[in-house]
């Protein structure tokens, strides 16, 4: 089963001054092309730690994304953490050099050398329309914070991650969770393969619980539901999709 | 400095079924008490994921927080999580089983009896008009998942959260941060204990970066302030908050 891990990387996140869209973002996206995305960590700009993390996560998944911390200023090191996690030095990339003089039309200056500047050894995809390519050193590809520019780039290069999709039903349920965990636990000891999600409403709607049946296995998914549904009084019962 | 790690727990996060706002509210609202939240990390509904973070975070941490997994179904597991991480059995806590007998006018059933179950030792605040308490393991502030409820309780026992807060100033900057990156350094060279932030608009606004000056001394950031006026050209400079 293939495994992804999230690094989110900027003080303006954890400050509370920027939202992050991003990981939700990658989230929806892998989880739809059957990658399981295991775990997200949001950590500042500072090299130790962006080494230490990216070392952690690239060991343990099969592939690790990061967002932000790529571009030309002072608090954009996630080229020297992730330099620094595969021990290898930064360099400037002349093919990136040239094609930053090629768009702006003019030599390259000292920031802009700086934004060329990769771990030795880093791949690039040319992804058709995005002058700057995406850059992956390892199993991780790195991509920067601004959320337009990340969904492009990973869009171009999303056929190559590739899991088996997970089945989704949803049960809308018209009973407190408390009134119903008996029932699930023992759908859970009959199906125990079964990704099994009970997300309670505060506020008023038809429901007070939405149900969430998956499996990689459609027919096990089919069986679980049909099982549940005999299990729930017919009344208790909102509507399945 | 007081610190915080925000843990989110939660499947329906990282299958991107839900966005998570619970860590930006409580990164905005730390940050405005003057509390470094300097990680979040959101992990599976998972015992031992949840023991070894919560371990990790509480050992690294003046606070930690967690969001979600405190209901009463079978993938609400972040009690347990927490005992192991502190090593203390879990057990049902009669003052809670009271309160929920008190509010439903019957006798707890099983499941209503697993959410009163609490790590051994686990410390209760009562809130007003909450009537299930917050739970603090340690230096571990546990809340649930649902936003309105997490922030409600958040809310009763922020007095005890104070740090010595940040004063920002935001400078709006009709240039590319590849152009000003030079003069940003050369900001930080002369004020090396600043906190300095440059985010780039990709759309069409009447600036193209924000800056952001912070710091806990008020007389430093207004140093800094007027030393990175003076650096730039007065026409580059669209507005000063």
């Amino acid at each position: 089963m293939a495994t992804a891990a999230i690094i989110v990387i900027g003080n303006e996140i954890l400050s509370g001054k920027v939202v992050d869209t991003n990981s939700p973002y990658l989230c929806r996206e892998l989880r739809g092309l059957g990658v399981d995305v295991d775990r997200i960590v949001v950590i500042p700009d500072e090299i130790d730690v962006i080494a230490a993390e990216v070392r952690a996560q690239s060991d343990s998944h099969d592939w690790v994304f990061t967002s932000g911390g790529v571009g030309p200023t002072h608090d954009d090191l996630t080229m020297d953490g992730v330099s620094k996690a595969f021990g290898v030095p930064i360099e400037v990339n002349e093919s990136i050099v040239a094609r930053i003089e090629r768009a702006t039309g003019h030599a390259a200056n000292e920031s802009q050398r700086k934004m060329a500047s990769l771990p030795q050894g880093a791949h690039l995809i040319d992804t058709g329309d995005l002058w700057f390519p995406v850059v992956v050193v390892g199993n991780v590809h790195i991509f920067p914070g601004i959320p337009e520019l990340l969904q492009k780039k990973f869009d171009s290069i999303r056929s190559r991650f590739q899991g088996v999709p997970f089945v989704l039903r949803r049960v809308y349920v018209r009973r407190k969770e408390s009134d119903i965990a008996q029932e699930l636990n023992e759908l859970l000891e009959a199906h125990p393969e079964l990704m099994l999600g009970s997300y309670p409403r505060i506020r008023g709607t038809e429901y007070e619980v939405l149900l969430t049946l998956e499996s990689r296995d459609a027919a096990y998914v089919t069986r679980a539901l049909e099982a549940l549904l005999a299990r729930l009084p017919a009344d208790a019962v909102h509507k399945v999709e």
